[in-house]
C-alpha cells in the first residue's frame, strides 16, 4: 500500500509500505478518507511520536473506509462496512488495521470525506465538554481557537447540550462563520483586553492555547470552574501559578488527550459516543465542517494550509487507493 | 451564650454573645464540643473571613451537641437529639445554629469530644479522596502532613478503600504513629530526596503544602493522576506550571474547600457520608484521633499548639456551658 512517512525530520514521502494484517479481534480497512490534524504536523517535526502498538513510521490519527478483512473473532463487522474511528497512527495510508470496537459505523448517506472529518473533531469536542468538563445545560463554555476542526464541532455540540459557547480566533472571519452556526458570542484573542470581552465569568474552558493564556483563563473561571488543556500553542510552560486562587474558587486543571489512551478506554469512548452523539449526524443536528479535500497525493498543499492557519473546521485527505 | 471573638487580628476573648435563633428549617444545637482547624489560626489572623450567611465574628467550622429547638417546618431531628457537622463558621461558642439537612447523627456510643473531631477531618478526607480524587481500589496515594486530623483520618479511610496510602511529615513521630494505624509508608518531607522516599508514581495526591511543593507532587503523579489541593502552607504562588507535563500525563488539578460550599452541596455530602462513612465508626474501622481536649476558656492553649504543629490528630475544644 502507499503511505505518508517522515524518514526525517519535516520531510514527508509517500511510499509503498506493507499492507498491514489484522490480528485477534481487529479489521482491516481500506481507507477512502483520513482527517489532518495539527498534530500530524507535530510529528512530522519529530516532536510526537506514535504510542506505543501504533504505526511508528505512518502518520494519521483518523479515518473512513470500509472493512476489507477481519482478523481472528472479529465478528462486529462485515466486509464492506463502512466505518470510521480514531488511531494512535497510521491513517494517512491505504490500509489501517484497527481493533474492531474502537470502529464506529458511518452515518448513512455521509460522504467518505465527512466521515473522515468526524472522529478527531467530535470525539475530542465531546469528550472534552462532556465528560472531562463535565459541562451542564446553561452553563458557559469558553473554546479557545473555534474556528479549528474541534472547534467547529464543539459548537455544533453545544447547541445539542443547550451550553452557551464563547469562542476565541485571531481572525474576524472565522468567528462570523462560527456565529453563523449558533455561537453565542466571538472574542478576538488579538485585542488585549480579550478576557473582558468575554462578558464575566465562564464555567468551563477548552483550551489548546497553553502557558502565555494560563493566568487570564484562572481569572475567567467561575466557582468551581474547569480549565481542559486540549493544547499548549502558545508554550507548556507557565512561569506562575496562583494555587490560592484553585483553592478559593475551586477550580480544577484537566488535561487531557485522545491518543494515549490504552484500547479499553477508547473503547468505552466510542461506546458512549456510538449511542450519545452520532445520531445526530443522521437527524443533521450535527455536521462535520470541511475546509477542504486534498488528495493525499497533494499532501504537502494540505499540511502548508493547515500550518498557516488559514483553515476553517477541517482539512481532510482523499484517498484513492487502486483496492 | 459565651463565644470566642476576634475584635482585632490575632485577638481572640471569650464573650457574652447573643444566642442565634434558628430560622425555617434550621436547628438550635447547644453545643458540648468543637474542633479546631488550622482555617480558625487564619481567620484569626484576619485572612479568612466567613462566607456569606455565617457569623462573621465567632470562629469555629465543626461541633457536636444536643439539638435544643426547632425552627419553623424543622422535622428531621428531636430536641436532645445528638448531633454534630460542619458549619462556616460560629462553633466555638456555646450555641450554634445549622441547617438541620446539615447535621448528621453522632454514632451511639462517642463521647462528645470524640464527635467533635470527626467531620472536618473525615468529610474532608473522604471528599478528597473518594470524591474529587476519585480513588480506585490498589491505587496509591500521597497525602501530605498525615499527621494532621485529616491526615489520620485518611489513613483510615484508605483502608476501608483498600487504597495504598503513602504519608508525608516533618516529624518522624507522626509517621511511626501513622504507621501503626496502618498507612503503608512514611515519608519525611524535611529530606531533600523526599520524592524519591514516595518509592514509585503515585494516582492521587492530596495536598495542603501549596506553591513549594507543586512540580516535585506534579512529577510524582502517574498517567491520568490527580493532584487535589486543600491548602497551601507554603504559600499560594507556584513560579512555575509544566502545562505540557499536565497535557501528556493527562493529569488533573483540583483544588477543593469545604468551607465555602453551598447549603445544596452540603446537604447531598453530609447525606452520603451518613450512609458510606458513618457506619463505620459503630463498626469500629474507623475512630477520630484526638490529640488533646481543651476547655473553651483555654482556647490560647489550644490555638499555641496547633500552631507549633505539635499535635497529631484532632485539638478539641470542650464546651461546658450553663444550659
Amino acid at each position: 500500500m502507499l503511505a505518508l512517512t517522515h524518514p526525517t525530520p519535516n520531510q514527508s514521502l509517500l511510499l509503498e509500505h506493507p499492507d498491514p494484517v489484522p490480528g485477534p479481534g481487529e479489521i482491516l480497512v481500506r481507507v477512502h478518507a483520513a482527517g489532518l490534524n495539527r498534530a500530524d504536523l507535530v510529528q512530522k517535526a519529530g516532536k510526537y511520536p506514535a504510542p506505543p502498538g501504533w504505526p511508528a513510521d505512518i502518520p494519521g490519527l483518523e479515518y473512513a473506509g470500509e472493512v476489507m478483512a477481519l482478523g481472528a473473532g472479529a465478528e462486529r463487522w462485515a466486509i464492506g462496512d463502512r466505518v470510521m474511528g480514531l488511531v494512535g497512527g497510521g491513517a494517512h495510508a491505504e490500509r489501517v488495521v484497527v481493533h474492531e470496537d474502537e470502529a464506529m459505523a458511518v452515518p448513512p448517506g455521509l460522504a467518505w470525506t465527512d466521515a473522515a472529518a468526524i472522529p478527531e473533531a467530535f470525539l475530542t469536542a465531546w469528550d472534552a465538554m462532556v465528560l472531562r468538563g463535565r459541562v451542564g445545560g446553561g452553563e458557559r463554555v469558553l473554546f479557545h481557537a473555534v474556528g479549528s476542526g474541534v472547534g467547529t464541532a464543539a459548537v455544533q455540540v453545544a447547541e445539542l447540550l443547550d451550553v452557551t459557547l464563547i469562542g476565541t480566533s485571531r481572525t474576524p472571519e472565522k468567528l462570523a462563520r462560527c456565529a453563523a452556526m449558533g455561537m453565542a458570542h466571538g472574542v478576538l484573542t488579538t485585542e488585549g483586553d480579550w478576557p473582558l470581552q468575554v462578558g464575566g465569568a465562564v464555567d468551563v474552558i477548552i483550551d489548546t492555547l497553553g502557558a502565555k493564556f494560563l493566568t487570564q483563563n484562572l481569572n475567567l473561571l467561575a466557582p468551581r470552574g474547569r480549565l481542559v488543556v486540549l493544547g499548549t500553542l502558545t508554550g507548556g510552560m507557565a512561569d506562575t501559578l496562583d494555587m490560592g486562587l484553585i483553592l478559593r474558587r475551586r477550580l480544577e486543571i484537566i488535561g487531557t488527550a485522545m491518543r494515549s489512551r490504552e484500547l479499553a478506554e477508547r473503547r468505552e469512548l466510542v461506546a458512549r459516543f456510538s449511542v450519545e452523539v452520532l445520531p445526530h449526524f443522521i437527524s443533521g443536528a450535527l455536521r462535520p465542517i470541511v475546509d477542504r479535500v486534498v488528495r493525499l497525493a497533494d499532501f504537502e498543499e494540505a499540511h502548508a494550509a493547515m500550518a498557516e492557519n488559514e483553515t476553517f473546521g477541517k482539512v481532510v485527505l482523499e484517498v484513492r487507493g487502486e483496492g
